[in-house]
Formats: C-alpha cells, structure tokens, sequence
C-alpha cells in the first residue's frame, strides 16, 4: 500500500499527516521534525509493550537521544497527576525547551501528552503517533489537548498543534475490537456532518472496515483527516464552522463524565449522543423519522450504542451545562437540517432537550 | 496625576497598559474590555480585603456578573493545588468560554491567573489588575504565565496575552516596604540591560522612590513598561532579544527554587543574580570593576541584597542547569557587554559560572 500525506494548512505551523502502512519503520518521515536530536516517548501500558521499543531503536539508531514515559491506560488516566508525570518526566530527563516530545497511543495519550508539550517551558515541540482509529481519524489532527476536570471533560487544555501526524495502519491490526467500533463513530461523524456521499460509501464499507481490511481503513481514515484538516485550516479555534465536529459530543460528554471517565468508550458515548442530536432535530421539525432512522441504523452497523445511560434527565441537563457549549447560559448543540447537513444551534429549549434524552436512553 | 497609556502591539492581540491614580474607580477603562457582562476576580488573601470590594461593586454597579476566588498569598502558591482552586471556581460559577477572568494582586496572582485563563475551555480573556512594583513593570505585561514545578520556576506554563493591564500607582501605598523594594530590581533591570539614562534617572530618584513619591513611581513604571512593550512587541515567544529581560533571573531562580519557593522575594533574589551575573561578565573580562562596583551600589542603594545566600555551587549549578535557558545543555545566561548593554551568551564555562557565584554568595 502506497502512503498518501494532507497538509493542514495553518501559515507557519501547517503540517503535514502521513497515513499508511509500516510508517513506523519510517526514519526518512520522522527526522525532519526533529529539530535537536532529543525526543521524549509518551505512550501507556497496553501499547508500549507493542511499539514503544521498535519506535525507540528506530529514532536512536538515526542519533537520537530518547527517553520515555508510560503512563497508565484510560480516560480515567486523563487527570493532573498523569500529566504531571509527564512533567517529572521531562525535568528529570533535563528536556529542553527544542527537546521534541512524541505521543504514541490513543485519544488519551495524544490529548493529555499534547497538553504537556504546550505548558512545558511554555511550550515545545510535539509529534502525534495515534494508535487508534479514533486518534487517527480525529484527536490526533487539529491541536485540540487537553486533560479532563471532575466537573467537566476536556475542560482543561490548549490549542496547540503538532509538527507531524504520523498514522500507520498496521497499528490498527492490534485494537481491540471494541475500540475499533468507537474510531468507527468518528468516522461516521463526517458523513452525517458534510458528506453524505461518505456516508454512503462507510454503510456499505462497515463489514469490510470491521474484518479490518487495510485498504478500506486506510480510505476511511484518509478521507476523515481531510474533512478534519480542511475544517481547521478554516476555523482553528473553533469560533464557527469548527463546533460542527462536536456532533453529538455535548450528549456524549454527558455520558463520559456521569457514569466516570473510562467506563463508556469516548466514540461510544458520541454514537449515542448523535442519535440523540437527531432525535432533538426530529422533535424540532428539522429531519423526518427515516433520517433518524438512518442515523440510528449507521451506528448499529458498526456495532456502536444507540441509546445512552439513564443517569435521569436532569442529571443529563446539569452536565451539559457545564460543558464547553454554553453562551450566555444557553446551551449551543449540534443538530441537523438534513443528512450531511449538521448546524450549531441554541433553538431547542431545555424541555425539548429533556424529552429527546428521554426517549434515547435505556436502563444501563 | 494623569493617566497614561502605553500599547502592547501584537497584531490583533494588541492590548492597552493604563497607568495613573485611581484607576480602580474607572469603569470606562475596564468596560471595554469585558465582552460579556461576566467577570471573576481572583486576587489573594492580602490584597483582597483592600481591593476586591470596591472593584466588584464597581463593577456590579455597572450590570456585570461578578463572582470570586480568594488563594493564599505567596509565591509557594504557586502551583497546581492553587491553580486548581481557580478552575474549581470557575466551573461551580458556571464561567463560560467568554467570561472574563481578572487578576488582582501580585506577580503570583498574575502568573497563575493568567495561566487558568489560558487553559481553561482552551482560553477565556483575562484582565492584569497588579498592585504590587514588581507586577506593574515586569510580570503584568508581556503574556509569561506559569506555574512553578517543585523542580524548576515557572516551568509549566503559556505565552497568553491579556486583553488590558491596569497599574494602578495608588495600590502603592499599601505595599509592604520589603515588595517595594523588590519591585525596584526589576525596574533597575531595564536600565541595566538598554537604558543607561534611565539608570542614571533610577540612581538619583530611589531615595524619592522608597519614600512613594508618586510622580516618581508612575514614572518608574511608565518607562518601565514602555521598554517591556517594546521588547515584546519585536520578540513574543523569546526567540531573541526578549531574553535579555532576564538578566540575574537563572541565578536568581536557583536561589529562589533552592531557598524553596517563598524565602527570598523574586526581585530579591534577581538583585543578588545580577550582581553575580556582572561578577561573572568582569571574570570574562568584559566589563570593569568599576561597572560591577555601580551595579553593586545600585542594588544597594534600593535596599536589595547584593549576595546571594550559600546553597553550595555545585547545588546552584544543578538548579540553574533546570532552568529554561539551557539548549543543547549549556547554560544561556544574560551577562553585561556594558552598563546598559546586556547579551545572552554561554561563552562562560561551569568552571567560571562557579567562581561567580562563589564570591557573591554570603552565610544565611
């Protein structure tokens, strides 16, 4: 399989995303982004045992000093005291201000290691390995880090970009099968956002995405990095056309943060937040039954949930409100107009919003 | 007294430093810069009693929301329990993305809050309210927030700009002897590293000064803050000339870090590093006896300590190697071409950095 590389297009912090086969094998990709030959390697407990060591001889055999952190594997993970690991980390090993430092994992890893590369020294250059398809196709494009709060997921971060995203496939071949289906919800998230001809072409792919036929994964994690770089390149720090990728993100970290980070899969609890996102449009009047219908089919396909948590209706609204989506007290969703066809709105009221989490949630 | 105005000019993240008397009372320069009518203040347990009242209900007065966060005064607070505490209070107070967080109080207060306005939802707008010297000529302006780390200061951090800094000079009279004092080292700074005049000035006007002539101290800080603009302005992110605001800190920070944070006052421990930096830069020979002699004096003359307390050098080395200006591990320092004229250099060996240090320290 041949590579293919987008550039997210930011002036003089643009970068580039390889996406393929065997690109950790990759010095030639690598080293170019390594300013001073320093690098320190972020990655957790399930991964680094799989690429942490090949990674390291790869970067030391080309000259390069390398230290390295493994950190704990979860959302739950994703707190101050993790990240502060990181930070003794870099203190201990004298990391400098041009030291590089490089997460390999999932969500987790990229989110909380990018936050630290921002903060140390006031800042340093990062490199983002993602492992997962959920990391490949989102979190891992676009700078968004951040640690989560108690009282709010993400609540804690920075914009704050990489100097390279580097997705090798093959990782792929290792993921569990459960986060497999999560990376799935990300990647239906596009469609059901801006293309809906993607959306077409994921239903029919979803069997051969699932038996992890490379060819396929690779299209849709090339297709998802470039609907994510085209959007950043335009809206940055998400002041407009960027909240659209939050669909079903505002439901979701509902779920995440009131059932505990780590027990619902990040992708999972979007899954169910969109179908909620759509129920919500339905009751406005905004799309039929057979969207939502669609929108629920697409999820189930992938094996993903279509229905949240009874954590109660109120507890749902409370959490919401603490969520980054709020102005002026009034909480902003993403909601459709059609398939394809997602709008940031503030038009559904709290009673509205109540009755479609209501109808979209199931006995745990 | 009159107020003045300086600007920061940073494109469209330009911001506007008001000096003068009695600015606390003016709503028409705060207003402005509060986009949504929703503030929280942060200030410490000692500046608070004196000023957090008036300003709220000033600001109340004016149909802004406002809520609060009291921290404990000092700079061993400076770190992520207390940080922590802000961002606890602005998620119990619901702050939203666009809420505006204000720091009233010192360089600690600054640096922190500063630091939570960045991270907090990614980055929420901040307004500097210093009511220290120090603060209103060094720390307030420029956009250098941070934490301390127990193994190096200011090590987790941004570079964040506020949208407005306040001095109030009036705020003045209620600070401490000691902090007064400290604060003079870091306007002594600027005359030191590119303003011989104003040195000159600072010279024959610190009997004036310690005695709170406020004509004096407005214009104190004025220039001070004109140089500080200027300097930012052409060198943000400290790739260059910004570097040289420095002078006597990597000493200093080894003093202040090893003393533990809180001991020694920051300006305190910046006076007895710079004339350890100008020990330093005679022993290279590039400056006299005479300039290191007037250096001495001035320090002298502001009632600062001229030594630095006896760690050990080898324990100052360790520290100063954790410092920020390390690259491609030698020591960056800021040393004196002349009085007036300060260059960051790393041509002095550990050898020669050591026996500096080693005769300008004195027994606790």
């Amino acid at each position: 399989m041949t590579q293919q590389t987008l550039q997210v297009a930011l002036g003089d912090r643009s970068y580039p995303i390889h996406i393929g086969s065997g690109l950790l094998q990759r010095a030639d990709l690598i080293l170019p982004h390594l300013g001073r030959k320093k690098a320190v390697i972020v990655s957790n407990e399930t991964v680094a045992p799989l690429y942490l060591e090949p990674l390291a001889a790869l970067l030391r055999a080309n000259g390069v000093a390398v230290s390295q952190v493994v950190l704990p594997d979860g959302e739950e993970f994703k707190d101050w005291p993790t990240l502060n690991r990181i930070f003794d980390a870099l203190l201990e090993s004298r990391a400098e201000r041009s030291t590089t430092l490089i997460a390999l994992g999932g969500g987790v890893i990229g989110d909380t290691t990018g936050f630290a590369a921002a903060c140390y020294q006031r800042g340093m250059p990062f490199i983002q390995v993602p492992t997962t398809l959920l990391s490949q196709v989102d979190s891992s494009v676009g700078g968004k880090t951040a640690i989560n709060h108690p009282l709010g997921k993400n609540m804690i971060g920075a914009f704050y970009q990489p100097k390279l995203v580097l997705a090798d496939i093959d990782t792929l071949d290792t993921l569990p099968e459960r986060e497999l289906k999560a990376g799935l919800a990300e990647v239906i998230k596009y469609g059901l956002i801006r293309d809906p001809q993607f959306l077409g072409w994921i239903e029919s792919s979803l069997p051969g995405l699932l038996a992890r036929d490379k060819v396929l994964l690779a299209e849709a994690v090339y297709r998802s990095c470039a609907h994510k770089a085209e959007v950043v390149a335009r809206d940055e720090r998400e002041t407009g056309e960027r909240a659209l990728l939050n669909l079903g993100h505002t439901f979701g970290h509902a779920i995440e943060t009131g059932l505990g980070y780590g027990v619902w899969l990040h992708g999972e609890a979007v899954a169910a937040g969109t179908v909620m996102a759509a129920e919500l449009s339905a009751r406005l009047g905004w799309i039929g039954p057979a969207e939502v219908a669609r929108v629920e089919s697409v999820f189930r396909l992938a094996g993903l949930p279509v229905s949240g948590p009874d954590l109660g209706v109120e507890h749902y609204l409370e959490l919401m409100r603490h969520d980054k989506k709020v102005e002026a007290g009034k909480l902003r969703l993403v909601l459709f107009r059609g398939i394809g066809d997602a709008v940031v709105s503030d038009a559904a009221s709290d009673e509205q919003i109540a009755a479609a989490i209501a109808a979209r949630v199931s006995a745990a």
